[in-house]
C-alpha cells in the first residue's frame, strides 16, 4: 500500500506463511516475516519500517505517507507502534484469549482516532497515510481471526469511529487495487485452524 | 540523550515509578510510562519516538541522530524497535525467566552490531546515533535487572562486541552528564524487588 501510494512500480511475490520461501528467510533471518521490500537489492524488513523508508526514498513522489510536522509525526509514530504491539500480540499466536485481550487496547485507539482525524475520514485527515497504515495492513488477519473466534475488532457498538473507519479504508481504491486476493482470509483461516487445532470452526 | 545530542536545554524532571506524578499520568495515559517529552506544550511519548521527533524538530541542530541515507535509517529503525522488544519484556515484569528469555535475541543484536558499526565502536559508525541511544537507554535497567537476577545482558564471553560496546557507551561524555543518579540502578533493585518480591537479593 506504501508503494502504490508512493506511484511506485513494483514486483509483488506472495509468500506460503506455512512454507516460507528462502527468499524470505534469507531476507528477514531474524523475524522470518513478511512483509520484506527489496529495494536496489537490499531487504527492509517490518511494516512500519518499510513505510516511512519508501516515504524517505521517494519523498518527491506520489502522496505524503507521514505527516509534515514533526508533532504530528510523533503522534502517528507512537500509535502505529501501539498498534503493532496490539496486533502482534492478536494475530501471532492465533488463539480466542489473546485475540480478545487485544481488543482492550482499541478503546485507545478510538479516542486516538477522534483526535488525529479531527472529524476528518481518516486518521490522516481527507486522505489515508501512515497510521491509516498501520491500522489498516491488519484488516485482513483481523477478519481471519473473526472468521475463526467470532472476535471483532472494530465493533460498531464499542468503537463506532473506528468501524466506520475500516468499512472507508476497505473502499477505498488502493485497497481494492492492492489487496490480492478476494476470498483469502477464509482460506488462511481454515489453514490456521488445522495448524493450531482451534475448536470453533471457520464461518 | 536524544537532547543533550541536539544540543538543546532542557528541564528534567525524575519520577518516582512507583508513585507516578499527576504530569506523567496526564502526559501518557496510555502507557503511564517514562520518558515523556514535552515541548511546546505538548507531550511526546516514547524514546524512540521522542528521538526522532527531536531529530526533526531540532534538524539543523548538533549531531544528527539517525544516519542519513534511507536504507541505513531503515536498518537503524528495524533494530531499535527490535531491542525495544526484548528490553520491554526483560525488564516490564521485573522476573527472572523473563529476563532469560530476552538474553536469547542478543545474539542477533551481536550480529547486527558487526553490520553496522563495521569495526567503528558505536552502531552508528565512530559516534553515537539513533541505535546507540535506542540500546544505550536500557543499560540503567539492565544494571538493575543483574543486582536482582544475576542475569548479564552483554557478556564478554556470549557477546563481546556488545560488552565492549556497553563499556565505550557508558564511558562516553554524554552517558556521564546525562544520567542524573549514580548509584541509583541498586535502589531501583531493591525497590523492585519489594515490590514484586523477588527471592534473590541485590548485590
Amino acid at each position: 500500500m506504501a508503494l502504490h501510494m508512493k506511484g511506485v512500480s513494483y514486483e509483488y511475490i506472495e509468500q506460503d506463511l506455512f512454507n516460507k520461501s528462502e527468499l524470505l528467510l534469507r531476507s528477514n533471518p531474524v523475524n522470518k516475516k513478511v512483509p520484506v521490500l527489496i529495494h536496489g537489492g537490499k531487504p527492509i524488513c517490518d511494516s512500519l519500517v518499510i513505510m516511512q523508508c519508501a516515504d524517505e526514498v521517494w519523498s518527491g513522489k506520489g502522496a505524503s505517507i507521514l505527516p509534515a510536522d514533526p508533532h504530528e509525526r510523533a503522534v502517528a509514530r507512537f500509535w502505529a507502534a501501539y498498534v503493532d504491539d496490539i496486533m502482534k500480540a492478536a494475530t501471532e499466536e492465533a488463539r480466542a484469549e489473546k485475540a480478545k485481550e487485544a481488543l482492550v487496547g482499541l478503546a485507545n485507539l478510538e479516542e486516538a482516532f477522534a483526535q488525529c482525524s479531527k472529524g476528518k475520514p481518516f486518521f490522516a485527515g481527507d486522505s489515508v497515510g501512515y497510521l491509516d497504515l498501520a491500522v489498516g495492513c491488519n484488516l485482513f488477519w483481523l477478519e481471519a481471526i473473526r472468521k475463526m473466534f467470532g472476535v471483532t475488532f472494530f465493533d460498531v457498538g464499542k468503537t463506532p469511529l473506528l468501524a466506520a473507519w475500516a468499512e472507508r479504508f476497505a473502499g477505498t481504491e488502493m485497497e481494492r487495487e492492492v489487496v490480492p486476493v478476494a476470498d483469502s482470509a477464509v482460506v488462511f483461516a481454515k489453514k490456521l485452524q488445522a495448524r493450531f487445532g482451534s475448536n470453533t470452526s471457520a464461518k
